[in-house]
């Protein structure tokens, strides 16, 4: 797909006006929505708004949807009031779920005012859960019969439509309480008048609507079956979440996972305008200034050594960028055992010990690398003995904090993702500078 | 399921014999083996051995075919020929392309010795692919019947199996060749002696066994299938790759993506043995000291400056860090766009303006923001006017490498993600020093 993605994007940007509508008609015949979208998003602003605006009415809806945040504003930014009507009219309920962040309040209310009742009902359910609740991304579209349904209720059911993903059927009783789900396979090769619930799966995992909705998706792609059904906290049955909405939860978290590292958000549009890029990165880059001053006010205080012996100056790097490195592959570890669950009390101690053990191996390693390495660039065995143990310490101390940040954060329900590598790089770089010049005040001075 | 898991690994570490072989069999019992082995890969070294002995022989194998590569070695490593001679009992082609890597290779022929000829022919056809192409990872089962099949075909085959993860059946001429799909709900509906190519699907997406594997699991994600046929370069059906698998290939591909950042990969142990571990990451330690002793050494060129003014050697981490955040931002962003096939020759250009901009608008508000500061900590407007420049500089340098590192190793077929961050704190760093100092010896000396 990467590949004949660059093909397309290059001859929508690079060919003549004509040239440009004939791969657009292409396009839209022959790919999926989000695929589109991906193109779409890799236009330069204007040539973006020029090509949605060819995209016909009924085929906009799908783009839409699969679009990340940022570039998918910038669209609806762009359309009249009478191409939002158009947008509106028979939308699903999951479908303005999934619009709303990008829209106005007031356009929100215009939807759901042109929306049929049965779905209003449902985006005021999905409305009561939040952004991080399984409950909030819900697919109503699902086969249901009552409890006391018999196999041949089951086939007419099947004859007359299969939705995407549904491999299995849900019984449902009188109060709405999701109750057993039977596999389509079984139905099919069945008696008529067997009672459903004779063909019913033993166990058959339910999720409920507070649950974070990444975990809930992830145990979705884990089951064994295409969607699972997800109720409020009175067993009543919400929705389903099926396999193609959880993959998309899924991917969404870890792409938020890997622009966090840089303090940005799964949103970010490739092509956002510049004030607005500026402005977003500006917050991060404001925060790391005042880690970097910190950092800064801690070499201050050795003005005096670093004026006597200027080789500590020039070294300074190194040490920081050891404790730094090494702290990051501690701290991505514990991260990603974090998001996983597998890091808690019981094995934080053991933990802690196997990191401070690879910490101290490699601190000693490369303690004493760049020691000799120092003493011969300097003529000096002192200064070679001074970045040999700040080196050792702040490696420790890289090992140690690589572990206990991210669990702290976490408690604090911070994602370390997020804010995990300016604090431990922050700590890196004030240990290693203390320790570096500390000892250089004593043993050079 | 987060929370859960913590709560067992706690149990599991902390109880007594007795309670901790209670809560496993419990475990055992209602657990996916996706938890299972999370849970194991959550135990200490000694102590997840010794829950593993104690694990059935018959729950093994679907344990470790969802275990990360290290942790899985771990088991395998500890296991007796006998109980691996058990484990390949009646194995399917995929679940040994799925452990072969973590087997030594004379393990790998005693399986395909054991192993039914059918299912050793898969495997020899899976090798023929590379790990990062989807025919390697194809599964067997699935649902197919010749082209001149009819409805009541169909429904003979359906009342007999239903796959996990098949909402279509595969027609396959004599030769072997994938030729149509038809959805299981059309089937159902329909006469009996409908020929079911007439119900085929208009547009069905096939994959070929050479593309990359996750651009292809993410195909099937949003194809709306729950499976895509595979097929080799001369159109003959391998297998199927269903949207299960699609979603394990996906979320391992992001899991690599995040360990990249920090020199380490998906497979990696959280309880690895420590000089595994230690050794594993002092290659990324070293290829760091190169880089930092080459900033150092330019720091080298400007003692006589450092020694001169101190405020110098205060400040330089301030330089360094701006610019290093400021390009980390557009390299994520760049090296997301890239994985996407979002960036390209046709979209570079304007890229880069639009980065420029954005990295030129962040640069003149923080050199002005750091030139006063720096003019006021140190009493010397000279010193605010040299690091506003630097700053001003680097980070221009920043939003330019941030673009064109991470195309030039895509280029070269070297992974941005992994060798991006470091190739990229390079540049600014050695810009940022070169620049502070450089201009601090012109303006200040």
């Amino acid at each position: 797909m990467t590949d004949e993605l660059s093909d397309l994007i290059g001859e929508l940007v690079d060919a003549t006006p004509e040239q440009q509508d004939q791969v657009l008609r292409q396009v839209l015949a022959t790919r999926e929505p989000e695929e589109v979208a991906l193109l779409l998003e890799s236009l330069p602003l204007q040539s973006r708004l020029e090509t949605w605006r060819k995209v016909p009415a009924d085929q906009r809806l799908q783009i839409l949807l699969t679009m990340r945040g940022d570039p998918r504003e910038t669209l609806l930014d762009d359309m009249s009031r009478e191409d939002l009507d158009a947008l509106f009219q028979g939308m699903a309920a999951e479908d303005l779920v999934e619009l709303s962040d990008s829209l106005p309040k007031r356009m929100v209310e215009r939807a759901l005012w042109v929306m049929d009742e049965q779905q209003r009902h449902y985006f005021e359910g999905a409305r009561q859960y939040k952004d991080d609740q399984i409950g909030r991304w819900v697919t109503h579209e699902m086969l249901m019969l009552p409890t006391n349904a018999r196999v041949r209720d089951g086939m007419r059911l099947l004859r007359r439509e299969l939705p995407e993903y549904a491999d299995t059927l849900f019984l449902v009783n009188r109060a709405g309480h999701f109750s057993e789900a039977v596999r389509i396979g079984q139905i099919i090769g069945s008696p008529d008048h067997l009672p459903l619930v004779d063909l019913s799966e033993d166990v058959f995992p339910v999720l409920e609507g507070q649950e974070d909705s990444v975990d809930a998706a992830i145990k979705v792609q884990q089951s064994g079956y295409t969607a699972l059904p997800v109720v409020d906290e009175n067993g009543r049955l919400l929705g389903r979440m099926d396999i193609g909405t959880a993959g998309e939860l899924v991917n969404t978290y870890y792409e938020g996972q890997l622009m966090a590292g840089a303090g940005m958000d799964e949103d970010e549009d490739l092509f956002a305008p510049v004030v607005k890029s500026a402005r977003s990165r500006a917050l991060w880059l404001g925060i790391n200034l005042l880690t970097a001053f910190l950092a800064s006010w801690f070499i201050g205080l050795f003005e005096m050594t670093l004026q006597q012996v200027v080789a500590l100056a020039v070294l300074m790097p190194v040490v920081a960028s050891m404790g730094g490195i090494a702290g990051s592959q501690t701290l991505t570890l514990i991260i990603r055992g974090l998001a996983m669950g597998q890091v808690t009390n019981a094995n934080l101690k053991a933990l802690l010990k196997k990191e401070l053990s690879v910490g101290g191996l490699n601190g000693v390693l490369w303690a004493i690398v760049i020691g000799i390495v120092a003493s011969i660039w300097f003529g000096s065995p002192v200064i070679g003995i001074v970045i040999a143990m700040a080196i050792l310490i702040n490696i420790a101390a890289a090992a140690f904090s690589g572990v206990a940040v991210p669990v702290v954060l976490d408690r604090l329900k911070l994602d370390p993702a997020l804010s995990g590598s300016v604090i431990l790089t922050t700590v890196t770089d004030i240990v290693g500078f203390v320790a570096f010049l500390g000892l250089g005040t004593l043993l050079l001075l």
